[in-house]
């Protein structure tokens, strides 16, 4: 797919995850951006919506009933969850070899009972659920590949997943015995305008959201189930924290069989060893989430704790990036064949 | 004592919880600000060093040396850890009926060995540390009314310790799987400049810090301990979130015998029911850490985890307020006879 | 008025600008809170709007039709603009011996043309306009004290005002080369869920607003010109800076007959002596907004340009306080017989 | 030069100019990073500085004197004012041919006489400060590209000097009559820690600073200066916001000869219509400084006053890039040949 360049839009580009990816593909050197759309601003130009592309001779927005599907290779579906699944159906549809690279929840539970279960509603295209590859390519680099359709992970998700697999699949850690405290910044909650989101409700404060219910928790469910290979439930909670960008997942476990932190801190060495996004930390070296700001980065520390019980796994991103458009680069990227760092160069954005 | 106006003095008048002395103080009604004292800034307006306090007509800064302990009443102490025992053991040679109120960490552990585990050295003034009383009214209202010497406990240590203590006293919740997880802002660390604690290192972003070796575990060890009956040991970790102020405890517990949400909540719900400045929200509420500022409230939430083995309490407050000089002004309020809100009417600042 | 409690309503009480009022008027000693109205959250509790006034016990939100005037003295609004005033009209039809203070913006304009000129309609209540008070008690406590109807003054308005009045009056400066640059926080806006009013779009960052046509510009024509005795127009222009709370006004004279710093000093020290809520700062000193968040105080600076044709007077203040809630509070002080700093008495929150 | 890679050091690699060439010059195509200083943090792997470099393999941290200079063709210096004429002045007398790029102040000010006066002691290297050029490409291109010694400007000069200067050119303005206000973040105050600098002494508030004296003044008015053919002074005050990065800089011209906003746009518009990091939005757009954030773009915005004799010309950029390290990487690819964006494709980072 390699020898000219690969031929994307962007769904739902005046959203903070359209944007991001913009912003990546913009130096991406084997793509083309050929169409983005928004349904409501379609007729404006990009730059009206998000300035700092002011300059870069984007394409207008449009419909995306206006979307030509011959001149596309590949889709990044950037659109609210829920609608996306009929969108993507129908696309598929009319486009049956179209590569598609979705950034909603629509497609990231494989299961159609936990689907309905979480979501609230059956799920409207179930064979494309059944096909649809979860997008973590450190642990699905194969299945990416050769994948038509790729559900890109949640932020909560993606982050506390890479850092608890690789222990449940090496037997290290009690698998009914998981909490993750997991704090986000403002940007992943998007840019409809809600009163909760506004300033003043978000700066100078804390405060958890979703406990016990947040649906990034059936993504754990699922990808812990799979690396213990029985079913999982952990205990999940979010945070909103006074920034916009930033995943910080505090997991806690509880080691087995005698092992500890240097253990575990091992086996994420050991399965992370050729990954060029994810940085393990020296044993006992905390993360902070400012040194992955806008690179496409997961930086992870292993902590013990006093109780020798207990261990701390700290993982953390930028949520527009690893936690969504950046991975989402990455798994084009190796669905097409680049490099799996193109377009993926940045290191964060620190101070 | 409450015929005339109680003298008091803070020494220590040029940090952060000094200045949040003041700020509830100069409105006190029982109260007269005799003395403000600040070693390296001594012969300054306190408004040169606290521009808030600009026409307040508040006495200049003297060192403790040139304090005149005759015309006292009650100290508040705001120095730095580690020399404050030296100085509160001075103080109560000269005046033995002085009452003290301190806010550094030197007295709150009653045992020795404990302190000498946590603070790195022996205790030089041990005698005084025996008789300190732990002060959280809440908690030890009817010792602190009789306290020569009451310490002042720490922001995170109280707002956990006010979520747990209950719970484990009505023996509702397994001592032995507490995992606290508290967030704080920046204004906790105190005024001294260090690279850490600059705005371009903590704005836009969070991190966890003492991850295992954090002083005010020694706190909850020491309460759930006595909540319990035999020694406990907690899982806590702080992080740092780029506000200034704000203390936001996330505490999972296991409940036992039977017990869920609904019984923890009604367990604090009897603890607590005529505290004045704490607030239960309704089962399944989340408090937001914004909705204490500035006042010396503590709101608590109960929200039941999915799994049924787990409940999460969170507390949270004003980490200089409650956590901090409120709190002190509530301990003199209880010691002085004052009525326990004197001095502490703030609604909270929001936004 | 005052043998007994006034008895108040705050129509609009799920704003920022009502909630602001609750906080200072739930300890003003001379005042019961009587009736709180939200057309769109009439029913629910205010705790559930505002969660910081939980367990305080004040009435339940209802709307403007419910509330019972008879049992009214004096009406805080804190509405829309534009739709204020056929409500004030109204509620002055019914009952003509209510006392109203208005924190909207539709009486503040004295001259009807200068009224659709700068809001783009008819006033709906032009006699009520005529009546109106503009509501700087620092200017007009005389009629402030007889009034029926008090306009309070917008933040950016009031504070920039109390910087140049004294000086055009004393005849300092040239009436005609002022420029402001006036910098305010998120609260300011209110509560309404827009997109640029989201954290995302407003923290990590500054931009101006309304260059040129800010409505607020409309009433420094108005005071410049009164205090100048001849029509007066000044440069104005807006940022938002990503704070929550604070004016920061600079405003750049060039003074006349020889004046210079030390005579603009003067004159703004003469003119504000007995103010208590206005602190003129040493010569040279510049003002903080932080030094006056959460209190009803002015800092105000002055300080010479090198440029000797220059002097720069700095005036900042928290602009839901003094610049809108507090100076209502104040305003109704002053109509009411009641000590001026009665429910105001809060020192500035910082850090 | 540039048949091979350029061998380049940054001296003053651990303070936050220093990280930012490097967040830049990591993916430079034509640079190799050969050689950081950090004279007190000499011997530590920068990613114990800087953890978002981790990973990288970059050169660990040595002292100045340890510096192979015979290895070296350009060094960016990121040292503190003052000292840095000494080091320079040393570092040219041992390779007489080595580029220099100096991002103190120490060479901005060609005229000895106005150092003196602006920084209070005489110029310890006198001959290099005639030498060097004032670093802004986009009015000094040709002297770059001969230059040995180049002094980048400071970040509130370049963003002020860009919008006036093509306006004095064209003698559109008032050169006597010209007010800036500009407000910075605060990564420009760098990484040294004082405590006003500290998180809680920044956030939530702003302040003017430097007010009359600030040191970038003298920079406006030598470029200001020479674009009037004679001596120019302007008024000039800085302020700072709570937010990392970004200044916005925002400029009152009084027009000359009947011109007006669109004179003074067409005037801009034809003075940047090539440059590659200048975007002038079309007349009465105001820009934000976000929308720059990260980027090496300044943008510039033209508004009418609604005085006819007042413009405002607003210019925003980020401070560490253009307004710091991505200026110097811009004149190092001018000096040695490269595009002139090369290292700097970024796209602002927003949110």
């Amino acid at each position: 797919m390699t020898d000219r360049k690969v031929r994307i839009a962007i769904l739902g580009a005046s959203g903070y995850t359209g944007a991001e990816l913009l912003r990546l593909l913009v130096r991406h050197p084997g793509v083309e951006i050929t169409a983005l759309t928004a349904d409501r601003k379609a007729g404006q130009p990009l730059a009206d919506v998000f300035p700092q592309f002011v300059g870069l001779n984007l394409p207008t927005l449009v419909t995306i009933a206006e979307l030509d599907l011959d001149g596309l290779d590949l889709v990044f579906c950037a659109l609210p969850h829920g609608t996306t699944q009929t969108v993507i159906a129908d696309l598929l549809a009319r486009k049956p070899d179209l590569k598609v690279i979705d950034l909603s929840a629509d497609f990231r539970l494989a299961d159609p009972q936990a689907y309905a279960r979480w979501y609230g509603h059956e799920h409207q295209a179930m064979d494309l659920q059944g096909e649809a590859v979860y997008g973590i390519a450190e642990l699905y680099r194969a299945e990416i590949r050769k994948a038509r359709l790729i559900a890109n992970p949640g932020c909560h998700s993606s982050t506390a997943i890479l850092a608890g697999v690789p222990l449940l699949r090496a037997g290290l850690v009690d698998a009914d015995d998981i909490v993750t405290v997991s704090s986000t910044g403002m940007s992943g909650a998007g840019r409809a305008a809600r009163e909760e989101m506004l300033f003043s409700e978000v700066s100078e404060g804390l405060h958890a959201y979703g406990v016990g219910s947040h649906r990034h928790t059936a993504e754990l469910d699922q990808e812990f189930s799979r690396a213990s290979g029985r079913p999982v439930m952990s205990t999940f909670t979010a945070q909103l924290a006074p920034m916009n960008r930033g995943i910080y997942s505090m997991n806690f476990f509880r080691p087995v069989h005698a092992a500890g932190a240097p253990e575990l801190h091992a086996a994420l060495s050991e399965a992370y060893a050729d990954e060029p996004f994810i940085e393990l930390l020296p044993l006992g070296k905390v993360p902070q989430s400012r040194h992955a700001r806008g690179s496409n980065r997961v930086l992870i520390g292993v902590v013990p704790d006093r109780r020798p019980d207990r261990v701390v796994v700290i993982s953390t991103c930028d949520n527009l990036v690893k936690g969504a458009s950046g991975s989402a680069v990455q798994n084009m990227n190796v669905l097409c064949g680049f490099a799996e760092t193109d377009g993926l160069p940045q290191v964060a954005l620190f101070p």
